[in-house]
């Protein structure tokens, strides 16, 4: 059987070929109830752009992109996307091909980002980070047949490829070891609650301690940043019946955390332990360094850099299961003083 | 008088037209000493491809460039590059130009790295961070004529354009108020020192201590991780004759420091008072919120990204001086408790 070319997709719609290539590119210039109608067409006749056209075109830009919608406060002082960012230039660099970056403001502004970088050509394929539940983005990338890579998952990622990591164990994990420590009132400083990874984490955080039975404990939703995880800190410290430990969803909050509780006179780790998430450079500053559960950053961006070029060369690419995260206890966990 | 052209400059190199166009690229296809006659040529005659052929030809990338040599962990770690990428980007973003990056390992990897981009016309001018004393980077990219502006300066720039900060008047009011509170022994963990800008501060600090008769002031080299940097803490506050006050050249290694004053059993501010370059959310996280000099650094970024789009459009641009960082006392500066 022949494989379905752009002609097909216009006699079919009865448009011009200038007309399918803009309705698949996400140009200006056909409505978008034609737009729809041509991908319908597109994908009931099985035309993958990637694979056929553009391969044979050789129109490649040798380029991908990373569009992040984080305030620059919090891109500049959480280590994590620096360090995703270093694992995914080394795999590109070995194949000569370019990182595009551009900080975005919103969801809207995203999409828009990838629709010209597509339609312009500028890029041949994209990460997508911070997945939320029923992401926007992720019908507009499949509409678009632009190869992507979601760096998350494995759920809520449509048809496009990701690299994901199993929170739920090493959350558990973590539970279960402060449990053995003696620890009976636990909480945990979440990251952005309408983030996929951070409701994945908070659904198994409740379910530990349900299953562990310990029933004061407690999540608190943040932004990730050091203000947001002082303040949780300073509400959780300030309670009648005080946590003895508290896990934080990321290392910024974890320290700004550290810093609450030597403010209030509070030992760590006697009075309270103290758990980061992801391990950093950063939890190993302080003074006790910190426990954090870490895995290998730069690796999971090489990880997502490999599967967006194999996606590229229009390999069929799926979920990417990295390491879980494991724990490494340093000086800021201990059995609580209190029982 | 006429413009003169890639032409002019082949008739009187007596080469082809592809041949200057391989040498000014520098692409492959030409030998070495061709490659400097027909550029010793096109410089002789005035000829500049940016504003002329360049411009003309449409041939443009609608895209720049920054390479940085630091390894990921840093970084990773070092809020800086982050805060001025975030800079950069809102600037180009406006523009609709894109922001290339690539983490290379070495200056020689950073050189071939512009060769490329200029040769494929992938990007259309280039950020230059990390200036060093007598920096290779800098002939070469005046020899490729790829536009660029320097992160830093104002001097070792050749004929590039700069965005610089004046260094030496910050430190010299830094090291002025420490010796108002009272501060005799003052001491700077320094940045890595083959980097023109911790050459400026070590010039500075060495000036403005013997000027104020601090005769036991040192600063200790360091290459801006925290392990470093608590490492330096840990020999300076073990000596006979220890600081009572200390500087550093970033956040990470100030942060660094006060792990260690609290580790060693020292008060700080009481004990040692920190000061730390840049001023970062980081230093807002500890308890005591560190002492800071600090500047805007997006806007940075943002000066830089307005200087390399006038350079790409030919226009004639020299130094921008960026406001001088200002110092922020919080909770870890204070006068010594011992004289």
């Amino acid at each position: 059987m022949k494989r379905p070319t752009i002609a097909d997709i216009a006699r079919r719609a009865g448009v011009s070929k200038g007309a399918v290539s803009y309705a698949l590119n996400g140009q200006p210039g056909v409505s978008e109830a034609t737009r729809q109608r041509i991908i319908a067409i597109a994908q009931e006749i099985g035309f993958n752009p990637n694979s056929a056209a553009r391969a044979l075109s050789g129109s490649t830009a040798n380029a991908v992109g990373l569009a992040l919608c984080r305030p620059a406060r919090i891109l500049g002082i959480e280590p994590f996307f620096m360090e995703l960012i270093s694992g995914v230039e080394a795999e590109l660099s070995a194949r000569s091909y370019a990182l595009t970056l551009q900080v975005v403001a919103d969801p809207d502004a995203e999409i828009a980002v990838y629709r010209r970088w597509w339609g312009e050509r500028r890029v041949d394929g994209v990460f997508v980070c911070d997945l939320r539940i029923d992401d926007r983005r992720v019908p507009v990338l499949e509409e678009l047949q632009l190869p992507a890579v979601v760096i998350g998952g494995p759920d809520h990622t449509g048809t496009l490829a990701c690299v994901w990591a199993d929170d739920t164990a090493a959350l558990v994990e973590t539970i279960e070891y402060l449990v053995a420590l003696g620890h009976r009132r636990v909480a945990r400083v979440g990251g952005l609650p309408d983030l996929l990874h951070t409701e994945i984490r908070t659904r198994a955080f409740t379910e530990a301690c349900r299953r562990l039975g310990l029933t004061d404990s407690v999540t608190v939703s943040s932004d990730y940043t050091g203000e947001e995880g002082a303040r949780a800190t300073r509400r959780l410290l300030s309670s009648a019946n005080r946590p003895t430990a508290i896990m934080y969803d990321n290392d910024v909050m974890a320290i700004a955390g550290l810093a609450v509780a030597q403010e209030m006179g509070l030992a760590v780790p006697n009075d309270l332990s103290i758990v980061a998430w992801d391990d950093s450079a950063l939890c190993q500053l302080t003074h006790p360094p910190l426990t954090a559960l870490g895995r290998d950053i730069p690796a999971y961006g090489g990880h997502a850099a490999r599967q967006l070029l194999a996606a590229i060369e229009g390999r069929a690419i799926g979920a990417y299961q990295h390491e879980t995260a494991h724990l490494t206890p340093r000086g800021s966990t201990a059995a609580p003083r209190l029982g």
